[in-house]
């Protein structure tokens, strides 16, 4: 009798896993091959999709279902599946059926339009362009906290949303820890030469994306399976384990769509490895969104500005770009790529400067959720912090305020994810290195395999079986995000490029 | 009152309205962007989405909606919103209400999972591979014909989805004129020298690309609203009137790709100007199959393989093309491109013999339906009539049964409206000429102003508010289907080229 009552609630979380693809897909299109004037429908699309999988994910029989079902399914063991949905949607359940459908919806179609709105604006460098919809977007999202039993930190709600169970108070201790180990380290190299960067030089598009593809299909990437397209703000997504959609941006004078390229990897990879019997479930992706970060800053950092991949990979990458790399060797490039330089954008900045972008909207963040910053004064505040944390000055918004994609989508409480997933990709760093002792080597022949199985053995076949804090005892041996791995590694690596001291003082 | 009753309905269809947009991304997707290991996947995402939209639309309180709001909208001008929706919906939920939405999903999926496998099959011309997946759709068809009083003709209920309200006896009469009319033409220009084409020559792809954007630019394509890709079999799609899809299909050693994209935009003309107030509504789309090929055969043939457009065109597609087309005027390039000679590939055929290839299809359908024909049959019978039809002997099943997209799709029942098109487009094409007497001149000066705009306001804006006869009514002055204009457009155009008699004797 359980066993079909269990078939039931599979049948229909099959049905809201659709539309939860469906919607992906929808927003992919968006994204990467809309014409622009459809937006206005597909903002449509999207909210009815968005309602009607809200709608029938939050009906009462499947609340009555899951309870119905919770002795049965603790009867089972921990990680099979009967255990697993039923703890981990119990919990999704409780969240979701508190936000009306017309919210979700709307929401959906807030996001949706106000991602045209934010295109058009920062090309235009326009904030006033994009204040109303922001507004908007601002407004429904503190909606959505309301429907919650908000207690000392509203943010906490949003939090949950992307990094389950982490608490704000949690992250504020973390970003202590940060400011008072990273940010001198930025100070400590500020003051020496680490880089030697030639002139301005160009790097053709479609070289770009042969090399791009040379890397990671050597990384795991499969045409079979997997997509790469230029967007405007680079992002991974996809409809299946099988259907794997990575994009990124090309500039023509630096190569950092190729960081991107393997930062998104990273992402699909994680969606990829997911144990495909968890299909067509909500357990189907990523535990959570530092997870997620950790695996993409893996491959874009730990992998891809390693000495041992430079090593495989600068023969090719000078044989792909003869004039622009004249005069290089691995080392000078190595050097080059992982130069310390407090700069305006936070997706091209460096790994000991990155943290300190994120800890800039987390502040912000919480800021304007509690109206202690209006939306009138975000630039100018925006502008203000840069230059107090990395001392840059804004030259204007699209450099500034309108440099991201998440706030136009209303997705606030999102950035912390970022800065959890570095300090994440070091704890694994240091397991998977004591687990796969020839790992460099083998990164120095251009060999990824065990490197990927491991990912999957260890980490990724599980979806969102388990939590954040169960997935990371797991994978790195403790429940808890600890940054000390992520500025002791970075400062072993300035310590070889920048000549400061191996360990701080 | 009745007014917010009516708004409930919009807001209803509005929802199945967006849901069928979103099918048609996953399906455009499917076929042009998705890597091949998501097609399982997609199958369920389409089936789900498909099947939400059908007990959406059939859902007994929109038929009480319909019932009570029919003397209300009754009551309003035939073309407006009011009167026109209730109407055609009331049509519409009739026939889809006796279709369990089970095996509305089930057709879906099935189309989606052949497709993937046609696609391979017809890659390895392997008629064995795709024999289950055929079967399998064609069970699911007959299934589906069985929902309805099936009367002497069960043909007629899936003609009637993709031409509402013909009839396949009147289909019947239409092919046999053309058997008498049509195919006589072939054999008199069989004997005698039109074109006189060059050697084997290469059409770099990337320039075919380039000269199609630009012919089209000329039509009225627009980056804003349109796309243009690759795909195995050309088709348009879209997600609204701000969001149209083409697609083509290249071959190096010939043009028809331009052919086709000049077809297929004709199809996303049609949707681009459909009155943007229908949106949202299942009006806002053309009205038949019938009317909707009418429009990409007018601009494929009537206007594309027409004196005047390569008047102005051949100087650039030469310009393009300077080794391919070495020793050709404009004269040598329009004799090549209206050369008839019967051929293995329906769509790759002249305007002499395509209806030809129809007719075969039509007639097997009607076999294959009622068990006179069967699956395993099907390749030996086709390659049968090939010969007797054409007098061209079928290589493989690639280039013979395995070579259309629709069968694969569960679309049986479709073909008819191809020829029936080609027909419409020469109603509609004399009573065009009438209306502007510049024509010619226009087309030859490059301008597709006027022509564009006629259609809009004569046909295209009106969507589905008016039946396929109602808008020949209005577009050709006729309602009924009449196949002498076209053959007499065929013999005008082949006396010119064959020196064949300009009329019948």
């Amino acid at each position: 009798m359980s066993q079909e009552r269990f078939d039931e609630l599979r049948r229909r979380l099959a049905e809201v896993s659709d539309l939860g693809k469906t919607m992906a897909l929808l927003s992919w299109d968006q994204q990467v091959m809309m014409p622009p004037k459809g937006a206005e429908l597909r903002a449509e699309q999207l909210a009815t999709v968005g309602r009607i999988a809200h709608e029938r994910f939050t009906a009462p029989e499947v609340g009555r279902l899951l309870e119905e079902l919770s002795g049965w399914a603790e009867r089972h063991d921990y990680d099979s599946l009967e255990a697993s949905l039923v703890r981990v949607v119990s919990q999704d359940w409780d969240k979701a059926r508190r936000v009306p459908s017309e919210l979700r919806a709307a929401l959906t179609r807030e996001g949706a339009l106000s991602h045209q709105v934010w295109v058009d604006a920062r090309s235009r460098s326009d904030y006033t362009a994009f204040l109303p919809a922001l507004r908007k977007n601002l407004d429904l999202v503190k909606r959505y906290v309301e429907c919650f039993d908000v207690g000392e930190e509203p943010y906490d709600i949003l939090l949950d949303d992307y990094e389950r169970g982490m608490k704000t108070t949690e992250v504020r201790v973390i970003f202590d820890y940060l400011k008072a180990h990273q940010a001198p380290l930025v100070q400590e190299v500020a003051a020496r030469n680490g880089a030697d960067r030639s002139g301005p030089r160009t790097f053709p598009l479609e070289l770009q994306r042969r090399f791009e593809l040379e890397v990671v299909r050597r990384f795991g990437f499969d045409d079979a399976c997997w997509r790469l397209d230029p967007t405007v703000h680079p992002f991974a997504s996809g409809t299946g384990v099988g259907d794997i959609r990575i994009t990124t941006r090309y500039a023509e004078h630096n190569l950092e769509s190729l960081f991107a390229t393997m930062h998104e990897f990273g992402h699909g990879l994680y969606e990829h490895q997911v144990d495909p019997a968890l299909e067509r479930t909500p357990l189907a992706r990523g535990t959570s969104l530092g997870m997620h970060e950790s695996q993409s800053r893996m491959w874009e950092n730990l992998v891809g500005r390693s000495r041992p991949f430079w090593h495989h990979f600068f023969p090719r990458l000078q044989e792909t770009f003869p004039d622009a790399l004249a005069g290089y060797d691995a080392d000078r490039w190595y050097r080059e790529v992982n130069a310390v330089e407090p700069s305006l954008i936070r997706v091209d900045s460096d790994e000991a400067t990155y943290n300190l972008h994120i800890i800039l909207r987390f502040e912000l963040e919480q800021e304007l959720l509690a109206g202690a910053v209006s939306l009138e004064q975000l630039p100018d505040e925006w502008n203000r912090r840069m230059w107090e944390y990395l001392r840059v000055e804004v030259p204007d918004d699209a450099h500034g305020v309108l440099q991201d994609v998440h706030w136009a989508g209303g997705a606030i409480g999102y950035f912390p994810t970022y800065a959890l997933g570095n300090l994440i990709s070091a704890q694994i760093w240091d397991r998977l290195r004591a687990d796969i002792p020839t790992l460099d080597d083998e990164i120095a022949a251009g060999e990824f395999e065990s490197l990927r199985d491991w990912l999957r053995t260890h980490m990724h076949r599980f979806g969102r079986k388990v939590s954040p804090p169960e997935l990371l005892e797991r994978v790195a041996g403790t429940p808890t995000i600890d940054p000390a791995p992520y500025v002791r590694y970075l400062r072993g690596k300035l310590s070889g490029i920048y000549g400061i001291a191996p360990e701080a003082s």
